[in-house]
């Protein structure tokens, strides 16, 4: 399996995504506004892997400390916090390692250094152990024999490995389910066809690529068994923000018939939202849409919109697949028990 | 306005839109073989721009008969005909220009070969007549001070001039209403990007270009008037075949009370088909997918599928807009009348 992020004694070393499938390329960020300029510019991106990158920023920016304790950690927490606002991840891990380092305080300073180091390898390691879980959940749910699509990246790649949505996939293939999967390009920034089509193959995992305006005629004609997405933030009620595009495959697959799970860690969960009109839709360059690797694809100076991730209403989703089991309508409800687990 | 396609002393001239936004490139088809190679390599697209293509490809393949008079005009038409298989109009001027060089036979070829010319002509002038009527039939229809979504390109380049969604767009303006254009860039071709951004872009009309997986986005949040595309060929009941991406619109236009309006000329009808499920959809090449002007954007060996249309069942269109004034629903009736007229 491919490793998304770890870490190493010269910093946090991760695959650089935006080079990916053309180029299979290691950067090492030795600093932790290195990390959060990996982050910001989609080095690493998936909602848990942030949350993995940003705990590692926070272990490396402690490790030497300048100035004030309490204000240098604030500085390092700020800087990781500032780089992408619609995850919920990453402000769940950079909280966790904050929480550490505040009962730390004290300690003598190589102590503080490497508890942090080590929380964030653990903050790794549970990821893979909850995508296992979430990946055990979920494989009962996937038809057999039948196709399954997908949107995005929630992969090992938008992981610390194995993924989300692709965790059920894979967890269903282990289970020798018959699956093929269907996969959304996903522009602008074609998660779909550089990162989930390159790590399916990689695994042998039958898959077809499509560009996203072609999901509702698959949907349509009828041989799709299921759709399984990731999720960036899942409100209370259980409405779910995820890559643009998410909203319109959840409507199409609901019209069809086919049911639309949505797979994602509890971190996901932001309990202290209502419902998914609160979740802040980060807003991207428009040379994301203007242009692809470079080459010009639109008029000079048209105009673009690029919302970055849309919400999806807790209406159309079937169920949320989560680590410590499958949440079904009413979410308020359901999700609620499991965050108490 | 840009002239998408001509007839002079050299062949038939069109404007090269593969190239597009990036060159504005001329090209001259001195054969019918060349006519059909830049209909099927969709250095011209777009319903009625093919039927006037197809029509002065058939003129300039008269323009010297090769054999016997019969078998070659059927050799010029059939091999026209089988460039692509889903726009109507295609069929519907072979078919008109096919009449006539029957009607013809017998007479003196320079004699056949002028009225053939003239008839293609006619058919490149009556379309741009036919897309003004369209524009001031629908014009009405258009919401004033919001935004009209459009997929594809249904301008100027997809007919002889005007063009059909495009053209309602245009009539609105000129009637003086404040719209803006939210522009679909149609992946894979990118029609949307490269060409509905490029001439409204030229005629001053405020557009906005997302990628296709965002509409469902901006149509959930309520400021979009009504969407307006085009059509490939509409069956007897209303169904309408389009670009690849439209049903998926119309379905999220539904869903969100906004009126999905098809703007299309009555050639475009196709009465021998009782519903969109008989008409054929073209499966296009997978490197449409994978490349973008030749840049690679997916893992090598991914399987891809490229359906280039898809239908949107009758119960999505809120009315068509043809020359002869708005059809609604039951559109088997009031398509019939139209047709009838």
């Amino acid at each position: 399996m491919v490793e998304t992020i770890q870490w190493a004694d010269a910093g946090v070393v991760m695959i650089d995504q935006t080079r990916l499938p053309r180029e299979e390329v290691y950067v090492t960020c030795r600093t932790y506004q290195e990390v959060a300029e990996a982050i910001r510019t989609m080095v690493i991106r998936g909602a848990p892997a942030l949350g993995v990158a940003a705990a590692m920023g926070v272990a490396l920016g402690m490790q030497r400390v300048e100035g004030e304790f309490r204000a240098h950690l604030d500085r390092v927490c700020a800087t990781l916090a500032a780089t992408r606002p619609t995850a919920v991840n990453l402000f769940w891990a950079i909280d966790r390692m904050k929480r550490l380092a505040l009962k730390l305080e004290g300690q003598p300073h190589d102590q503080i250094a490497a508890e942090l180091v080590a929380e964030a390898q653990r903050i790794r390691e549970e990821d893979i152990e909850i995508n296992r879980a979430i990946g055990r959940h979920g494989a009962p749910l996937v038809p057999d024999g039948k196709r399954v699509l997908t949107h995005c990246n929630a992969g090992a790649l938008a992981t610390a490995g194995y993924g989300t949505a692709l965790g059920v996939i894979r967890a269903a293939v282990e289970a020798g389910k018959k699956i093929a999967v269907l996969a959304d390009e996903t522009r602008p920034f074609l998660q779909g066809a550089r990162l989930t089509a390159w790590e399916l193959q990689r695994d042998g995992i039958e898959t077809t690529l499509i560009t996203d305006n072609m999901a509702g005629y698959f949907l349509k004609r009828g041989d799709i068994g299921c759709v399984i997405v990731g999720a960036d933030r899942i409100a209370r009620n259980g409405d779910v923000a995820n890559k643009i595009g998410t909203y319109s495959v959840a409507v199409l697959a609901k019209e069809n018939g086919v049911p639309f799970y949505v797979a994602a860690p509890l971190s996901t969960l932001d309990l202290s939202l209502a419902s998914g009109d609160e979740i802040p839709i980060e807003q991207r360059p428009a040379s994301e849409v203007t242009h692809v690797f470079g080459v010009s694809v639109a008029p000079e100076g048209i105009h673009v919109e690029n919302p970055a991730f849309d919400v999806t209403p807790n209406r159309y989703v079937t169920a949320i697949i989560t680590e410590k089991g499958v949440a079904r309508p009413p979410f308020e409800e359901t999700l609620a028990v499991f965050a108490q687990k």
